[in-house]
């Protein structure tokens, strides 16, 4: 499995993914799911990819075919919005389903697939799309600003119960890494090293981006401390008198 | 939707489950999904649902008829062990599938369903099974002493986090709120009123059963001093020095 998790804040985006793919338990591979697509002072595209490697994979190559190919009029170093980057992943996903998608139905394989995108162009406000399997996607907003991809569920209640539109990108990023420690701690397919992605507004460049591993210390804190937090906070909880 | 969690500890036993009930948005209902076959003194069996509710009520009723009818040899009420009784819901989960199956698959209706049934039978120590769609059964061991079922990944990363073998039956309780309030905070799918029992070892009784309803003081309580310690929590921990 995977876990994704992309923010669109006021102050900037911020993403991050695990990097532990697997196809059964033996075949347990680092891939990293993140991407980057960078023209400094002009725009800042990541994709944070999730679901089947090879339909991502060759999504990517198609995108990245198209954008030396002389005879393509759109792709994603001349898309002068997000909306069209979004469509751009999105029509590369048909492609590859469109390509590959009956032989892995023979197979009864799932070919899912999907995308977080986001960034920012010149000229528009930073931007975050969630591409789905099929091709078709939303956009964050104001009210809904971050997306997960993945193994969503054991990392979502701290990012709902923490994180707004308002936050820091310092406050994202912790929440972040403790979202990832609770998705990890339940779930086994969700591993280390982290990929982390930090972008202020209007910077039109990246100047924060990590590979959290298995020995950085800020992250084995955040580990010690959530849990040792959480259990001083449960303790502290008064009892029911149910009895 | 629904959640429902049971634990296996050295002190007794938990049941807990939601009563929220939907088939599609706009058909939602409360039903209660923990079912209780007591004599005391000889045995407390308890049984949560989850899944198709037309699957999980039929295999109950069917057993009920069962025990009943003066000619069927076992029965709840004369199963000498916690595995007959796992047997018996597992195999009435199979008469209801073998009846209805074919007509929900004509219409792409999950058939899925599923029990976790514990308690206790004079003569043994109590015990717990997690009886799956397929009638075929697992039982909770000193390891692995608590299930879950239904929309179970919200609230997992605490119980993960608090509950032993050797936890009290008060933390378990607090635990579950817990794990109630997060399922609830982050899935609308999941809501109260909380059916809660508690079971001690050798009671062979039920002592503690109730209902918690959206104005329980102490679920009220649970939820903002939860909320609170977490966010005090996350407001302590460090600072990252990535930028």
């Amino acid at each position: 499995m995977t876990y994704c998790v992309a923010m669109s804040l006021d102050a900037g985006m911020l993403f991050a993914s695990d990097s532990r793919t697997n196809a059964g338990v033996d075949q347990v591979s680092r891939f990293s799911k993140m991407r980057t697509f960078v023209q400094p002072g002009e725009r800042v595209v990541v994709v944070l990819s999730s679901g089947n490697l090879s339909f991502t994979q060759n999504a990517i190559n198609i995108l990245e075919q198209r954008a030396r190919a002389p005879d393509v009029p759109l792709t994603l170093w001349n898309a002068t919005s997000l909306f069209e980057v979004a469509r751009l992943f999105g029509d590369a996903l048909r492609d590859v389903k469109a390509r590959d998608g009956p032989y892995l139905a023979q197979s009864n394989i799932d070919a899912g697939a999907n995308f977080l995108v986001g960034g920012q162009i010149r000229g528009e406000a930073p931007r975050l799309f969630n591409v789905y399997s099929e091709g078709n996607f939303i956009e964050a907003t104001d009210e809904t600003c971050y997306f997960q991809s993945g193994e969503t569920k054991y990392g979502k209640p701290i990012i709902d119960r923490v994180i707004k539109r308002e936050s820091t990108l310092i406050d994202a990023t912790k929440c972040t890494m403790v979202s990832f420690d609770s998705t990890m701690r339940s779930n086994i397919s969700v591993g280390l090293p982290i990929d982390l992605l930090v972008y202020e507004t209007d910077a039109l460049d990246i100047k924060m981006q990590r590979r959290i591993e298995e020995t950085d210390p800020y992250y084995l804190m955040v580990h010690s401390e959530w849990g040792e937090g959480l259990r001083r906070v449960f303790a502290q909880l008064p009892n029911p008198d149910w009895t």
